[in-house]
């Protein structure tokens, strides 16, 4: 819980809501931007939450609808600081949560933050991929990954845990990481190239040059060519993978990543072009996606190429493999919306895990199309 | 209740639900459209709500993910016929419901046609405005314009009814019927030209040259310059407003309506143009909106021009009024999701009423921004 | 011709080029804009013009392509001054080419401003619509409105002046005057409203919140609901039209003008609804339109409602006049590029003019659709 | 030259046009199409061209502008019949120009086929990719493949040739394989990924339900993932640059390629994914490029990731190279504009070569941006 007063203790909750009406109070911190935004969509219908607190930068008891004109109707405020909160949303810079998390943890507020300050595990990652060298390291063995498809029990384990920090997963890892994940448990990766296209909202919403919709519509570029930081997560992930299928994937290991802008505003659509380790074919394929997704609540495996329209404003993913005969390679796409399963929704699906709720709560959402 | 073998009785039905997990049986006829897309995505999340049934062109017992991929995650299929059901919604081409209303409302079940076929009041707007003549004008006093905000009480008294009809508005008179409301309800309305912007849903799922993306995309057009239907509905409806209050409006009767399709897939903006009847003030003008829309649930008088994208995806109506001392005219504005307030959701909500339940039931979701 | 040693003399000169291969030496104020990229675009390719230098804020020698990327291949560059030219387009901020511009043309250099500080014929306007006292209201009377089609001999007529100053229109009016033209010179304008629709290059290359992708796309809005500054022009010029043909046209004198910004790039589309001062037909508005355009190179007067893509990058200006029987009223329409026909190239139009070239020197690029 | 009633004999002929104001007579077959009309964009204001006839799919004396109406102040008509040309452009489904092309190219006529039946130079490709067998295989290795950058002596030898047939090439292989013949002339590639994103226009223009703009519009999706039928033009051109140069390229015979559809109307962006064969660094790739493309008045080599807005409506191309040292792979993107030097631009540039004029001749315009 945040507060200013109770003494810094670190010792096991029980974060499950209490019974009958009882909800979780929770804090949005970065609540003026896109992400912020999304979480208060999600959380503002979330039938045990109640947002108690937005935090933005010198914002002071501004009305939420002042910076997004569609959430006027949730009648919250945004102010500079936080009430005291059972669970904490954190959507800042890269380098700003590092810092503020150990003191709100310490104080048995779960903290979901959805910045990649505890995305690695090796602090060494910090300083090569993001310029910053981790102020503390020491909680990065704890706190958990929070992609619920690959570590489920890990962060429903943090229910009862003294400190509970949840890294929430890059928007690019998200696509790519449930399109490969039943490759790299199979050790099938011997070579991977992946392509990514995104829309333009996860860039943000401060006004950028580049970002204007004169300079974005009716074009297509790519664009962090000199090593896109996600890559440090897509690399440590289908690694841990692999490792814990006790299998290795040689094409794992460096991975070739590059994203594009694409003329439109929210969707992620990930290919990932797979050179195998051995012979495979399509049926051999299909069978490993079934099983590796036939119980998942949000991912669908698709008989045809998905659109990332499919799941626009859901936290769903569509997920595709095809074997090529003709080249022998395999081809694994994934399709979210950015916003969704590759921001804000995904924080809530692990939110729910840590509290011990459904792990579908305040998701139901279909997608909006067309 | 739509079935093969009933006696064609009309006696009052209660159409309140039963208590505890009873819920109401319902079917969408039109399936496969864009509006039928939307009822379902809203109707399949409806608390008390089953969709028994689906019926599209020629489908037969087909899943509905294969026309709308969004929407595979249902589970529902498409057919050719409908099971018994509490209500139907038809969404179906202009003249096709009017044939098939009449058995079906007079089996108990409850209508609500989103196609114009029981907008109207008089039938000879028909011959004229659509090129049929109505074969049930009998029908048409008895069914309800269904504008919750104009007819709310007429919606609610179909809950007892015999026959419950309801003929869910136009997208454009929509939005330019609730931001013209109140300046009708005082006589205000000296002359009227209607400007309005439509995203390309509006015009349905068939593929046509002039709604290809190359043909849209980077480009703004007016069409329906030699009189759009949905003038039949504004007139309609602006006089009811007017004569319900006593008042005239003399530039109601022959509006001035010009549609533009805009390169956008949802949202319509109408502007009003308003030449008033006496002179006025932002100040009087104000008083009668805020008054108008107090305690109106979907609607909300902004302070500032409202864009199309503050309410994508939901029930949600922005209105917006200004009076210009240089000109003395009055400038009202009307924003919706055309696919939602403007005919999905606007008839889930006279649904809501006709069956007693709260107006707001199943239509909570915010809008999706950006 | 723009120097640092000549005295400030103002005798008459000859602007035409000399024989042979003689090309007008010309400069570009504000070359970095949108508007300043399309004259580059326009002139580079100009027969009988040279470029001889681009001006922009605080650049010192740097290729326009690190600005404007698409006219790398020009291999001009950018400076923070000029070289001696025999003309100079300007395209700044308004209240900034105001005091630049007496030095200029003082010095004999042809000046196009493409601002809108020399539109306006009365002073007093200036501080009205644009929010400052005109620095030199000496030079409003002399200086000519560069809408070729309602001053084409004034703009030929500076070929031999001291001192040749033209205001280029903007983009609204341009397409808004073109439209109403042959009404305004018959005195049918009764009671105007003008709703226009503009794509976002028209507000500029600068970083703002509001024109970023994510918040432009699908989605429209109207804006300047206060009073646009486009409307000063607007009423000038029907004005204008009106008492040089001998007649009035009582709804020209406070025109409603509404613009809104649509999720394109470049285009206008204006739609005028007309109440006229007596009744008409649609044969006598065609003979009127077709009267007023036979001859005109860049005006098409066209049977279906127009739509901006099908000018799209050339100074074309496509028609349309509609009379209502139903309403009596009259729709007259005008679609540009606002780049184009909007601005650069309507600039360069008035310059062909001003230096007794073909008028369509320079400007005979087609449409690019789709 | 086409007729009917001239003998087909095949006798050299000299294709430079006459002296003076001499020009070429063209015709365009597939006139309705959107590279058709591209066609006609460009050659309307080539110089040297007189089109002399437009055919098109029943169409009888039909004006151009009926069915692109940006092309109207042309004049031109559509007819079902051409006249007498000196060469034809044919912009047709695959495997109806190869029956049309004997006779028309029989007649000296210069042929220039925007379709696919002229570009593969072994007959057994056909029925592979395109599913047919083709008619006339004797003509494939006489037919020179149109990418002026790679075939620009065999183009001019035409010239003089009795038959002079050219296959332009797909939108694809031309931004592709610009970006890679430098790597391919050096024997650097190991392993091809080509992943490549499109915007809609190349889908042609016939109303299709996945085209519609509900449909495309802020979305992106893959497709061809069974083998797109640009592969074969890719893996024979890339083999005939290696073969050319004494050189073998092992990842070049069995190429990955992903086409993606992008919500946009023009552009290409090819980014080719290479595994070296060898270690390799920037400034040797630098040498590689700048040496390939130094004397190519339509290909850039730029520093930075281009977009394809940058060559919008023109017949440039931008490449990019990129060496990785972090995973020692190369990165090379091509953009295009896919109806400009991806189609019609492109066979006007190879049209010039076989008739003797500068390659630039009417490809001079400028890209348009924003």
């Amino acid at each position: 819980m945040v507060t200013g007063t109770r003494p810094s203790t670190a010792t096991a909750v029980d974060r499950r809501p209490a019974g009958g009406d009882a909800t979780i109070r929770v804090g949005i911190v970065g609540a003026t931007g896109y992400v912020g935004a999304e979480l208060i969509r999600l959380l503002s219908r979330h039938p045990q939450v109640t947002i108690v607190g937005l935090q933005g930068r010198d914002r002071h008891a501004e009305p939420i609808g002042a910076t997004h004109a569609h959430l006027a109707s949730t009648g919250l405020t945004v102010d500079t600081e936080l009430p005291p909160v059972d669970a904490v949303f954190l959507a800042l810079p890269h380098g700003t949560a590092a810092n503020l998390v150990p003191g709100i943890a310490g104080e048995g507020t779960a903290v979901i933050d959805l910045g990649p300050d505890f995305r690695l595990r090796s602090a060494a990652d910090y300083p090569r991929w993001y310029g910053f060298d981790h102020p503390h390291p020491e909680l990065l063995e704890s706190a958990v990954y929070g992609l619920p498809e690959l570590h489920r029990s890990e962060l429903a384990a943090l229910r009862g845990a003294a400190r509970a920090i949840v890294g929430s997963p890059g928007c690019y890892p998200t696509a790519t990481l449930l399109a490969l994940a039943p490759l790299a448990r199979t050790g099938l990766i011997g070579d991977l190239v992946v392509d990514a296209k995104s829309g333009v909202s996860g860039a943000g919403r401060d006004a950028k040059p580049d970002l204007m919709f004169g300079e974005v519509n009716e074009s297509v570029k790519a664009y962090g060519v000199d090593g896109h930081r996600h890559v440090a997560e897509i690399e440590q992930e289908l690694a841990a993978v692999g490792s814990a299928a006790g299998v290795t994937n040689p094409g794992a290991d460096a991975v070739d990543f590059l994203p594009h802008l694409v003329p439109m505003t929210r969707g992620i659509l990930s290919a990932a072009h797979v050179r195998p380790t051995r012979a495979t074919s399509q049926a051999e394929l299909d069978d490993l996606y079934a099983a590796a997704y036939a119980d998942e609540p949000f991912v669908s495996v698709v008989a045809a190429p998905p659109a990332t329209k499919h799941v626009l404003g859901s936290n769903r993913v569509d997920v595709f493999v095809r074997h090529d005969e003709r080249t022998g390679r395999i081809l694994a796409i994934g399709v979210i919306d950015n916003l969704v399963k590759g921001a804000a929704g995904q924080a809530v699906q692990a939110f729910n895990l840590v509290h011990g709720l459904p792990e579908t709560t305040g998701l139901e959402q279909l997608p909006l199309a067309p």
